[in-house]
């Protein structure tokens, strides 16, 4: 019989949308029971989102230190085995660290920590902990983002000449109301660290870019701005890149790009072919031959990589989205830690969702693009 | 604390298709507890699927029947609420029936039942229940789709002159390999009543049309063809359509046209304006005005209306899809029965899901095209 | 050096909206010269237009019959040896018949007469004529449609099952004013004939399904309508097809779906692929195969087949559009002339331009979708 | 009656792929007669293609001084008045400078000439001189960038922050071979420059982006590749920009974006919205409102500036492209010859076409580009 991951939240209380987005994600698969929480620095506000969810009131907790005590002194099989923490940066790092030392999964919103110091610590407390660990770069999670990268891995496109990623979106273009939580935290430098979109939404885009590629990048030359005036944090950006291969990179990233959703797109060059994913049409993925026709491949069909189909579940034409992308993190994670906890070697599709090394290269990134942003010098090496 | 709704599953075991999508459109919004179920007429299938889903040993049933005797024999605070029926279209009628005379609230996937009799029949049984009834007509869950009914019912197109809906799918392009679960079953009269094609994609057009124009067809003039040599059924055809209003429409569906996904259209001609909204950018809906300007409406943004914003969870450019749609159906069917529950009315926008009038016209729909494509009159007069 | 081939219009003066198109697609590939022309039944107006394009004055008539009179008096080696007539359709028998029979090409504007007993008698003209006859159905003249036809016909696609046009406007959704000339004659039975939508729109769609499949339409059942109130001639409608080869076909044509540019489409499905081209994508072809990835073939890329690459002038990305293909019809007709006058056979790429037997059949779709369209029968058969 | 200009072509021989496209834009409005040219270096080249086009042979001559010498000699009614320069890069400067010496107006191929000096002195030429120059910048020649341009001067996005413009080619991936006459010159120091891909299409994008904004750059970060082994000059790269308002711009172009074709496009973002254009969907304008929905605004529409209707030859929905966008820049030269001519102020419409202005900033952004990249400091400002 199925057993499910039993876990809880810290964060995702009233007016979160990334709580939300994760509690659809957990339940899509019904691969998780989610049976605790500390949603709120209000207790009040805790428990009115627990009752929202049907938990029971004894497992709502005024904080995560208090949530990882109590959880840890019920009977083994009743108490939490992972955490779900989807609060802003500056809670990121103490509550991960405190679950992973005490053997619970986490799960981890990104961008991972406040700083890169704080990334590599959690890094070495995962390496001494036997808890697993799990970063949620959403669109790494998409069917076709995978088989992009798989196409790329195979050498379908050749040696890899060069990537361009773009990430505008527009919803930050105005001077943000204070009523607005999201825009909120996300432009104060004690919630959100160094960076803004280059934190926010720049970490996407270079998770994409290194994860489609399977190149690492050595180093950036970078325009990083604040457009909006009084804005504390960057809201536009951009940076040329080198890439460990010799081949070269763009990454683009805007927050008031007036008008855009949430335009995240990537084309991969190569030798012989391109590709282009945009997840504005999400479920297709072309493939731009250098001198036979254009191709696309498409969501749900049987020609794909066992990437692609593992992480799907409708069939082409019956679209999935953005909450899908989600689950399939969720879901890979699931499926690996029951392996784990069975003494048995996860497959290679199970695997494949982002991790502590992502969490410290997307840190080294926002370091290196907001120091190269401020310098008058061209460009800056990668730290890793 | 939230209550959720306790339902069985009757139908959906090893192989079935729509039994997952159903159960995911279940967990999406957390409104129910999937508790009990009658997955296979082998009870050895039963369980293997009432096992992956966790489900309790004691609540796997062997029949439908079976499984509403014993859930009734239940105390009140435990059995089952509701029933899911998820079982290929011969099997649709007789546990509806026995549910709703047990005061069991019953979803049912379309097309409702066998025939335009059986269908009368079910509503009469409803008409003498406690409980409510659903039919998943998934497309019309779509929050851009009820845009499209909204923008029509409000008036902004002028009085509606023509519609057309197109649903090309290409999967039974070849005589289907009798492995194919989902093929044998849609291709067996015995199972699929008669009509092939036109029942189980046409029904869904005629409900798209008939729900975004707020429009009935009156008369209808078809073409039905069988393209796959021996096969038993329909699986291609269209029709010239009468609306009650005096404008004309036209609707084309087929399941030979080789290369399509599932690629349902409409587009709507009012006096004023024109609008269009496919399944394959299900976030657009485009309107075409006459002399101003096109102007694409987008899921997920603050200019819709409420049906389009209540059966939406993301912002726009965060892609909902197929699932989200279905999810939709169930979400609007348990806040109905939650505030029936409590003495209230329903929101409106809770309301808006398909029930027993549509199943009695889909019905109708499928024996009058059926009927006309074999006739050398022109026009059948719709029997409602 | 090259030899220009000398050519009068008839019709096309001011206010005209396709004499100028035909003047373009003229010019545009430096193979005509204009330099006579009878544009207007107003010698006035000839006059205006004549001066506009620099014509010689002696060379303006008043009239088509004293234009043909008048040039034959002229030495061989100055008079024209073609006509381009772009007259309303009640003008295009008559002067079409005079040309031919005094030798004179002719360029004949669709549909090509007012009656299929007039297309009739055109083709006995034609056959005993020493005159070539070229008929401008616009959008075969496509290099993508011509790969269309090509991939249809190479069996690319296996045996034909289904083809589906679609050519709405929207232009004529309201009742047009009277200073619309281009609407007024069109909507006047005594211009256009027994048929309005179908006969101006209608026959395009039907000559472009004939065109890529390859195929004759043998029966039609059809719904014609006149949606706008006093309209004298139809303006909507649409009609199932039985093809020569035992398939099936759907003609949709509008010109009241309000907000619809000029969107003629149209998919095939064979055996083993479909494909669907679009004119509002007109350098894209899609090939949609049953089980392998969709493939869009493009406008200027090398492995296209000689007939495509063959009417076209710029690189794949540089778009080309309607007045390329109108000029590719001009064109091959212009290489066939000279072809015939050297003695020579030509490039079965250059005679691939509509002739007298497109004339026919389109007279013929006419007079058989706008009886059957008014029968209480369902099907009338196509009477060639 | 209509006077056409008399033209001669400077280059365009066998094999240009340029010179055939000006002899389209030239014919498509009817506004040039073509009667001389030295076409080529060979005299025999030139022979053939003036044979092919129809010259008087004793108008073909062997180099452009021979050409000016001889055409000046003869009556002034007969001679030359413009010249059309199709040659490569280094032979631009010398036979521009020479006609408008000479009183004959110029069409010139971008970019101008081969380094910023020679454009100044050219500058320097035409102010001296009483003929007019005229750059044949192709993209700002499209009606739909005139209305983006329109749209932006209007005030309707408000103040501009931001401005993406990417040109990704794919046809020089490999190594080109010899026999590619296109890419031999343009990969050759000597004939194109001291840039490959910054001077063929970056100095489109460069014009692209201060057309449509309205704004100079002000100065640049650059990062400048050459992709392809043992290339000489670059194919690949890219700028950061600041604006003289304060906004900032990204300009990428690639002549070795694998696949791709000729894939042009621009965002501009102001304070209240966004607006879209793509070469490869030409006939449209997207405006991205921040709050409203997005607005399509399509060519051949009554609702357009005067500047995207006067660009325009057909209604909505009949394509137009890139032929007609390089047409309307030879017709609005030829509309403000002719006004000019009769002492006239050329409307404002007939004036927006390329001139000596965009070939010096073309310049000047080819020689700041190139520095740029070869350095280690960020910015190098915009010497202008």
């Amino acid at each position: 019989m199925k057993k499910k991951i039993r876990i809880a939240m810290i964060g995702g209380g009233p007016g979160s949308f990334i709580g939300n987005i994760h509690r659809i994600a957990m339940r899509l698969d019904n691969d998780y029971d989610l049976i605790a929480g500390a949603f709120s620095s209000s207790l009040e506000k805790s428990k009115t989102t627990g009752e929202e969810l049907g938990l029971d009131p004894s497992r709502i907790y005024p904080d995560y230190t208090t949530l990882i005590k109590k959880e840890l002194q019920l009977p083994a099989e009743d108490r939490i085995e992972a955490v779900s923490i989807v609060t802003p940066n500056h809670l990121h790092f103490a509550p991960a660290k405190l679950a992973l030392e005490n053997g619970i999964h986490v799960v981890l919103d990104k961008p991972a920590t406040l700083s890169l110091s704080e990334a590599l610590e959690l890094q070495k407390v995962l390496e001494n902990s036997t808890a697993k660990f799990c970063l949620t770069h959403t669109y790494t999670g998409y069917p076709m983002v995978k088989e992009a990268r798989y196409q790329v891995l195979s050498g379908n496109l050749g040696k890899i000449k060069k990537v361009v990623v773009s990430y505008p979106q527009g919803w930050l273009s105005k001077a943000a109301s204070p009523d607005n939580k999201q825009a909120a935290w996300r432009t104060d430098p004690t919630k959100s660290g160094i960076a803004g979109a280059m934190g926010d939404i720049g970490t996407h885009a270079f998770n994409l870019l290194e994860y489609v590629s399977g190149l690492k990048v050595t180093a950036i030359s970078a325009q990083v701005n604040t457009i909006v005036p009084h804005r504390l944090l960057d809201d536009d950006g951009g940076a040329f890149l080198q890439l460990e291969n010799g081949g070269v990179g763009v990454l683009l990233a805007s927050q008031v790009a007036t008008g855009e959703e949430n335009n995240l797109s990537i084309s991969v060059y190569g030798e012989y072919a391109g590709l282009k994913w945009e997840q504005s049409d999400n479920e297709s993925l072309i493939i731009k031959n250098l001198e036979a026709p254009d191709v696309i491949l498409r969501r749900g069909e049987g020609y794909l990589s066992s990437y692609a189909k593992h992480n799907s579940r409708t069939p082409s034409g019956h679209p999935e989205g953005y909450l899908e992308a989600f689950a399939n993190i969720y879901h890979n994670f699931a499926l690996s830690l029951h392996a784990f906890e069975n003494g048995e070697e996860p497959q290679k599709e199970w695997l494949d969702f982002p991790g502590i090394e992502e969490a410290v290269r997307g840190m080294a990134f926002i370091e290196t693009i907001i120091q190269n942003g401020k310098s008058y010098d061209k460009w800056t090496n990668f730290p890793l």
